[in-house]
């Protein structure tokens, strides 16, 4: 490999090695507080090699308004491991941190540098963001997904998504009833288990796009997700009029990482 | 002991020793999915006994408005030990379901009974029941304290409670970007864990008010609870202008237990 590129995620540090703009496979190792330790035992010993990482802990985040940021000066971890951070995000009023997510929205506006608009990244923690000009002009994350996975556990087939996201986007402040409501017909058999992680995501996320209105309405959105969660996300949006595009949530990182390659 | 009252909750039975009205100190064990096995170990082997139990799983619920209900008919267990079933309430619209806080409700009423008004419990999952003329009218229960739980640890000395609850209170749908903010804060060292801790949990109590606000609105309150989430519910309700009345929650349900001795 040329070089590699490392996300610092809930505990793991994922790592791919690059040939160029190629990624091959992605590893994962658990790596607690210690994402440095983990770092150098996924690499070959005694190979220099750049490293260019996102979400790095101790790594100070840029204030918006702002374009998405290069990497931090370069800090040896070794004589053999140099390693380049990019830095989140943060903001003043209101507060709000992001950290990988940054580099996802630097990958997405790598791609599509001329994207006016919000993007909406699912997640255990999503995020929007206001993208103009090549900046990011605001962002605003959300523990929704966090919240639903504390709740229920996931779901196959199901009913009553579309509703409950109707319900709370009409009545927000109804939310820990409603979601005790759901609880109530799953323990009445009234519902199955993956209804009820249904209706529970429903729940959140009506409640989220209640809270994010100005980011959603009347704005061309793209959503950077995949999977059971973001598929919700794109539909619900759809039922309140938006059709959001939809972009791999993966291939966004890697061009974000290959974009703060080429500042090196 | 003449006789035994139980709570089965959160996975574990709670056993009180009763001599006539007195109760002994409590002993508790972990059930899993059989707590007739873990009631049976906590009894004395061979000696006949009535156990009055609440909260008990498999236990059909009666349906509001109702008194509080009295124990379903008697099951033996075995020869020696007689189970008395408290039965919890069910709602249809809005589908609601709450088990042995019918018992703490029931206890109340029994020690009260001229209370007319609103019961408020605390808890994992909190109850507010509207009660008149000893019936409880109708009931509904929010998830507060187990978002709180999953989203944050306890806390000590802190600031920012009363105005966490007034943010959400005013503006209930932007409850999950205020949490987020909240970690934000934290993870930018601007505020200690235990202010994270009050500030979450005046938001999601904060959100609760708004979603029960014509339960709490000119009504006299009792809360039935005890300890910091307690305090944080009186406080806030204090907040809105409604001094509550504090009851002991033990005590209500020992008082349930009594009352339904009195029925066999």
């Amino acid at each position: 490999m040329d070089w590699a590129a490392a996300e610092w995620t809930a505990g793991e540090v994922r790592l791919w090695p690059m040939h160029g703009d190629a990624e091959g496979a992605a590893i994962t190792a658990p790596a607690g507080d210690d994402p440095v330790a983990a770092l150098r035992a996924m690499l070959a010993p005694g190979v220099a090699i750049d490293v260019i990482a996102a979400g790095w802990p101790g790594t100070a985040p840029v204030r918006v308004p702002c374009p998405p940021p290069p990497p931090l000066p370069a800090l040896a971890l070794d004589p053999q491991v140099t390693l380049h951070r990019l830095p989140g995000l943060v903001q003043d009023r209101p507060a709000d941190l992001i950290g990988a997510q940054a580099t996802r929205i630097a990958g997405h506006l790598a791609r599509h540098p001329d994207f006016d608009g919000v993007l909406c990244l699912p997640g255990p923690q999503s995020v929007w963001a206001q993208i103009s000009a090549g900046e990011v002009v605001s962002f605003r994350s959300f523990l929704t997904g966090e919240l639903l996975s504390a709740l229920t556990a996931s779901a196959d087939e199901s009913t009553g998504f579309a509703e409950a996201v109707q319900d709370a986007l009409s009545r927000p402040a109804g939310l820990a009833a409603e979601l005790s409501s759901v609880r109530a017909r799953l323990a009445l058999d009234r519902i199955t288990p993956s209804d009820a992680h249904a209706q529970t995501a429903g729940l959140l996320i009506g409640a989220e796009l209640a809270g994010a209105r100005p980011w959603w309405l009347g704005q061309p959105v793209t959503v950077i997700g995949q999977g059971w969660l973001a598929d919700r996300y794109a539909e619900a949006l759809v039922l309140q009029g938006v059709t959001p595009a939809m972009a791999d949530p993966t291939r966004a990182l890697l061009d974000g990482f290959r974009a703060a390659r080429r500042t090196l």
